[in-house]
């Protein structure tokens, strides 16, 4: 079976929206983003910390999704990674309340030994040097590394954040950040600076406004689904990335046409996510659901002109 | 041949935008629509309105791309509408400099005899009174008209607006004016709304981020083309109405699938507006040209994702 190893945040978060409010519920990048690649058949490996108030129920629930749990390691003296967010009506803008690093702070990654031939590594947003410790305890080459990145790393560790990047096939980040990175403005000129960085794609996430593949001589525009409630945005871009991811893990085929194949996958799954608080959508997500969302992105997006009527 | 009917201001633009600036320049919504729908083989008018100041060569120009320039009125004491306006780095944000209404403030249609049993009716954005006026003008109802307003008339005269929506098949507006005239933040639902007032079919513009087309049933989304340099965005807009108007009258197709593709071609020929300066690459627009473009539209949004992969 296809192997996929996702580094990231296995957290609390407690989310406001126009729509209601949680108190702390399971999230992190690292558990969006296993979750959502689990949905295909694939053996997945989660490298994580969290502290000794996070519930055997939560570590339950990520095993019960056919995610291997070795990797996550629980510290007996610090409380878990504590997120907490308010959004507005406008969803692609929100508060940070609170972040409490606690547990992930002081994280040092440890790949377990049956994970470190994985054939696809997903690299949440991390610091760049834990990600790159984490490339570097792999025995073989992935075929495929992927990693999200942000601002912050930007403003305060760029060096590192180059050297990690030079290392990686595709990076993931949205707009601004892509904008940050390479300043420069137009998109399809911040892509062609980010590509020289080392990867050979650039994923370019705008929310709302769905989400852009680049490489070197090709692009791909993947729209985001038009929802009439866009209920909670929390962890709609650790979903694209998994979706994504997981549907590389499972197929290994990493031309640009079986990428744009993976956006859309990744889109459909996003788009499910931001239906509900947390992870409760995707975690109960049916195959037949994905079918039909991604049958919807083709006929919202399809169009057959015959040149003679121009 | 088919007709179409064109009613919307002919104007001077002053523009600066980060990579230069113009002096009075040939501009209005009227001028960008009806060039864009010259593009295909229609019988043309444009109804307008211009002052003393305004040159023979301009109108000369508007004569060249076969548009009956016979409505446009000249008025010989007051000056053409001129409006002045300033890009920062995001193109989609401007600084209105100056507006002068002069001549449009007291602008009367009067529909040319010959125009009156046009096919289609493309209303740019003027008062909902004066696109009222031009409407009841008409002879026969045309098979098609569509619609162009602003915020400003959804706060100064909402029931005449809305009196002119009522009796239009399309309306077409940008997100944050279709968020305004429905008093909903989601689009589906704002479309939903604003369906109800009449229209057949919404366009919600969203500049960067491409256009989306409601239905009461369907929904299509199309991108912007990703441009490396947005030289001047002014008329962008109008130049897709002015296509895809343009199209719909050759092909005089009003289903939902031709209205994608009518969609396509507005996205396409606006994404060369924006290349240079006011009207100048849409008046010089080869037809090989905007195949090549809407080729790159339908390689940039298509997919093909067998089922069993996923």
């Amino acid at each position: 079976m296809n192997s996929l190893l996702t580094v990231g945040s296995v957290a609390f978060d407690k989310i406001e929206t126009p729509f209601g409010k949680t108190d702390k519920i399971l999230g992190g990048a690292g558990t969006f983003c296993s979750m959502a690649a689990s949905n295909f058949q694939i053996q997945s490996n989660l490298v994580s910390v969290v502290g000794y108030d996070f519930p055997q129920e939560y570590l339950d629930l990520i095993k019960n999704h056919k995610i291997d749990i070795e990797g996550i390691e629980v510290k007996k003296d610090e409380k878990t990674f504590f997120w907490s967010g308010k959004y507005h009506q406008d969803m692609n803008q929100r508060d940070t309340l609170v972040t409490e690093l606690n547990s992930l702070g002081s994280f040092t990654p440890k790949v377990p030994e049956k994970a470190k031939k994985s054939d696809v590594l997903l690299l949440g947003n991390l610091t760049p040097v834990v990600q790159r410790q984490v490339i570097e305890q792999m025995e073989v080459r992935p075929k495929f590394i992927a990693m999200d990145t942000m601002n912050f790393w930007m403003d305060t560790m760029l060096d590192e954040l180059l050297k990690t990047i030079s290392m990686v096939d595709m990076l993931l980040i949205n707009d601004e950040e892509a904008r940050l990175l390479s300043g420069e403005y137009s998109l399809p000129v911040a892509a062609k600076k980010i590509l020289k960085m080392g990867p050979k794609y650039l994923i370019v996430k705008k929310g709302e406004h769905g989400a852009m593949l680049f490489s070197e001589d090709d692009f791909f525009i993947a729209p985001a689904f038009p929802l009439e409630v866009v209920f909670d945005p929390t962890g709609a871009g650790d979903t694209f990335a998994g979706g994504l991811i997981g549907y590389l893990t499972k197929t290994l085929d990493f031309s640009f046409e079986n990428l744009k194949n993976a956006v859309i996958v990744g889109s459909a799954m996003a788009s499910f996510t931001v239906e509900e608080f947390g992870t409760h959508k995707i975690q109960f997500l049916e195959k037949t659901e994905l079918v039909k969302r991604i049958q919807k992105f083709k006929k919202m997006t399809e169009f057959n002109l015959p040149e003679e009527l121009l």
